[in-house]
């Protein structure tokens, strides 16, 4: 118990504290800064470097802020699309047609993206049946002996009868049981269709949300007026926060052609950027948006390429037989992502950087001691000064001095 | 190489401690102790602080705990949804009419969200052609000269023919070649063509997987029987655990009235959060569900509020010509959005923290010596007992005594 | 001013390094190291243990490499896929019918997911109507007593009229407005329907991107040839990195049977994991594909089990009233779910680590220091060496020593 009293006050009323060896000597003096001044030097100078090669970069002490005495959250993003354009075409399968969105835009509705049709390969009044194959490699044939009944290949239309007959004057295919005629693709139509597409517009709205802060924001800004969203055109330096794109300037903002690009379709990147530091008014957290191209384009390894996919209308005849318009789609998918960070001020990283700050600089104390203790001639002069031998006897050496 | 020897002898066989000053003063006693006091309040009250203004606030240790000892890792998640009910309408344009999902659901399925039709402005039995545009302030026309042929704005349903034809009695609008009769969507039907909407139910399964923990779960606990969830309805606080929704639950949930929302439809959130602590029992590792509603409502910069597409059934008649019946759907998309973090133990961060941990009650010993060795009246003497002065030459004042 | 220079000079020209007490003990210097070691071997042992449990332990280097000293980000991702297959089925309902791509992917496209129809119900020639509810508990009826008008349960597919009308011969059912005949799920066709969609094959195109490092990659490598994808199917020995898929493949590398899964449905999640260390070559940073089903199996709380949803095919006759093909699809849904991190040296936590380290390494002189003091039998002699008692009066015992 007393014991116990003791020690309380012992730690109470004791205060500990190293003793210091203070070298006057203006050599080792500036050399300890100067390590000091090294190591702050290095660290600042890599924060400068590592800003810079970042896409946007900060000010220094925002950066340094940011990455050390933050808690970060990932945004939680909800986007829908709205596309609106009309455009005319007049080909001898059609006719005079008129497209609206209800035409082009596949399916409907999606989450995250959006499909403008652009080229299609249209094969009408589909039914049921047999008949010959496309003329390819494989399906060409002299006499049945080269088709296998039941056969279908990765790209045929059905599945072969075993019969080889005449796909048109000259030429003989093996017979397949499928959607008759089958589709022919080989041609896809040059200009695009729907080249007109270009010029159509597509509006997003994103709203995004910080679980971590519970901070919620539209990329529709409170400061836009009605009367601009009605009017504007996305422009990257006139018009940065406009929602509103026209679908030709988003592919030349990525560095490519729309008219290219409509042909064969592809996949358009619309990325929305919503790094945001939540320690600053929230007026400065804005998207930023960017565009890039998502489909491969380096032809020497190009499956399927561009973006395109198959859809069939079902109608059913007075007999009650279903027919069917087989379109082939080709044309541009929007995907809209959305990606960002935000960080806040949190007691517990800045914590930790501090701590580990203040142990970074005693590396300094570390090498001069080895400098000062090692290298320099006066080192064992320093070195007695420094340390206090104890022999593990009683009569140590430099032990009974201090009794 | 003997040298190495006494070197590694030295390091192996010597044990180095700082020597210490140890005061025995109340004064200096207590401030040390109040300063170290002081900094730790200082954490700990912050971290109350955060704790609170956290969305629910774990217990602090927890907090601390989740903070700084733990790696983390984010959900990656798999939703399907399935609605259900049936209503019926009786309206002079479609007559009694009977919905159901595969009516009112479109598109049939999506991955992370449902759109359930509302309410709708249906357009039956459009052909290709030419009709007057709607009025409004740019298609009105008195002759001809009004209406460029070929133009077409943002909000026109074709593209102009140049005459300016008689749209009723009174009014002459230009002509446009389109989808013929052109929609009339000045009136939105209020209320709501498919207020019964109301009363459906949303089934939503929701499959998590933290990767870096190889953890998975799924909404539908364990220990719920199939006979609950047959009979469950979501309830946050009779039924916090029931994956089936009604919409009209939904939406007050997040303070909206279902009925104004079914006019103009809109996107409502169902926020999925699976924050973890996967060092405690898996079983405690719950789905926590909260609702909000997406899309802006505020009137002033509001283009195409609410939510809503356009769509088309296709139909080809007797002479293989098409018409198609245009459905604006204006409805409710439902967004299933999940997010969460998991946390589970790690040596490293752990070590990271009480390495800085230690570091930082160093500050409370600096702190200290600057007051006691620059502002208490003792200074002098306490500095002379903490320094020893090594003067730059053989003949150091301090230097001798130890020897 | 004169204090002010004299402050710098100290600032600059003195150096200050504490005091060492050297003991000269084998006992103390080698418990020191021990102590020493033990922390680290505790460290790297808890390491190694946690590299182990990771689904692909890294080098251990590596591990603490990636933990500590980078910059992390994750994966924003870009999905399109393509499926290809084509077969017959011939039953009594249909007769003789082909199924190819249009007919069996619904809907056309979707962003990150793909659903293959396996199995259906098929209702045709729907039209509005009366007709009598499926026979169940609920809807049997003797006389229109039992029946409510107006009434709608969760699983009735009308309004209850309110009578009571033969369902059958010798069952009476209460009648209900629905789209009639009403559709008659009870059974389930087996086995599947189109059980050939077993070697349908799926090609999946992801493109991954590091916004943080603007790090850019695609799941089809550079280094692949187009006559090999043409050919090759993904196999995890032999193919790892070809990106068509043959669907009883995956089904079956996620350890079920495609047959059992495609009678009733479900979803399987194609997981890309495209962890990364940039400091090493890109072309090191490859996709890691696995497959894991994702809707709940375990039967004893199931509701709706699989997958499976309604769709409507809308037609109209000759006098234009509406009719429609009901098909209650079931099916195959596959989620691509891309997840992954991508870790770059970046100097700030590396900073953070060694300085936490240095001051970890402290807690070994804490701990002896401990053991020295309090628990040898020695500790009264090494503690007079060590510390230096310094009373709050002039006449300190220990201080006039130094004097």
């Amino acid at each position: 118990m007393a014991g116990c009293c003791a020690a309380l006050a012992a730690f109470l009323f004791e205060y500990d504290t190293p003793r210091i060896v203070l070298i006057r000597s203006r050599k080792v003096g500036l050399m300890n800064r100067a390590v000091q001044l090294l190591i702050l030097a290095y660290v600042i100078g890599l924060y400068t470097h590592f800003a810079e090669v970042e896409m946007e970069p900060p000010p220094k002490w925002v950066f340094v802020w940011e990455k050390g005495y933050q808690e970060t959250d990932s945004v939680v993003s909800s986007v829908t699309t709205k596309a609106k354009g009309v455009t005319v075409t007049n080909t001898s399968t059609l006719g005079f047609r008129v497209w609206d969105v209800a035409d082009y835009v596949i399916p409907a509705q999606e989450e995250n993206s959006l499909f403008v049709m652009t080229n299609m390969i249209i094969t009408m009044n589909q039914t049921q049946g047999f008949c010959p194959e496309l003329p390819d490699k494989t399906t060409v044939c002299k006499s049945d002996a080269n088709c296998v009944a039941g056969s279908s290949g990765t790209h045929s239309n059905g599945i072969a009868t075993g019969r080889c007959v005449l796909f048109n004057g000259t030429v003989k295919t093996c017979e397949v049981a499928a959607w008759c005629p089958v589709e022919d693709d080989t041609h896809v139509p040059e200009p695009a269709f729907l080249k007109a597409a270009e010029n159509f517009t597509l509006l997003v709205k994103n709203n995004i949300w910080y679980p971590k802060f519970n901070f919620s924001k539209r990329n529709i800004l409170p400061n836009i007026t009605t009367a601009y969203l009605k009017s504007c055109i996305y422009d990257a330096v006139t018009d940065p926060f406009c929602p509103i794109f026209r679908l030709g300037k988003i592919v030349e903002s990525a560095g490519h052609s729309f008219q290219d690009m409509a042909i064969e379709g592809g996949i358009m990147g619309i990325q929305i950027n919503w790094d945001c530091n939540l320690d600053r008014s929230s007026s400065l957290c804005l998207p930023r948006y960017s565009f890039r191209r998502l489909d491969t384009r380096d032809v020497d390894h190009n499956v399927s390429p561009g973006y395109n996919f198959r859809f069939a209308k079902y109608f059913s005849d007075l007999t009650g037989a279903e027919r069917r318009t087989l379109i082939k789609a080709y044309g541009i998918r929007f995907d809209i992502i959305v990606f960002g960070k935000a960080g806040k001020f949190d007691i517990i990283p800045t914590m930790i950087n501090i701590g580990s700050g203040l142990a970074l600089l005693g590396v300094a104390t570390v090498l001069c001691d080895v400098i000062v203790l090692y290298c320099m001639k006066k080192r064992f002069y320093y070195r007695e000064k420094k340390y206090k031998y104890v022999e593990d006897y009683e009569q140590g050496l430099g032990g009974e001095m201090d009794q």
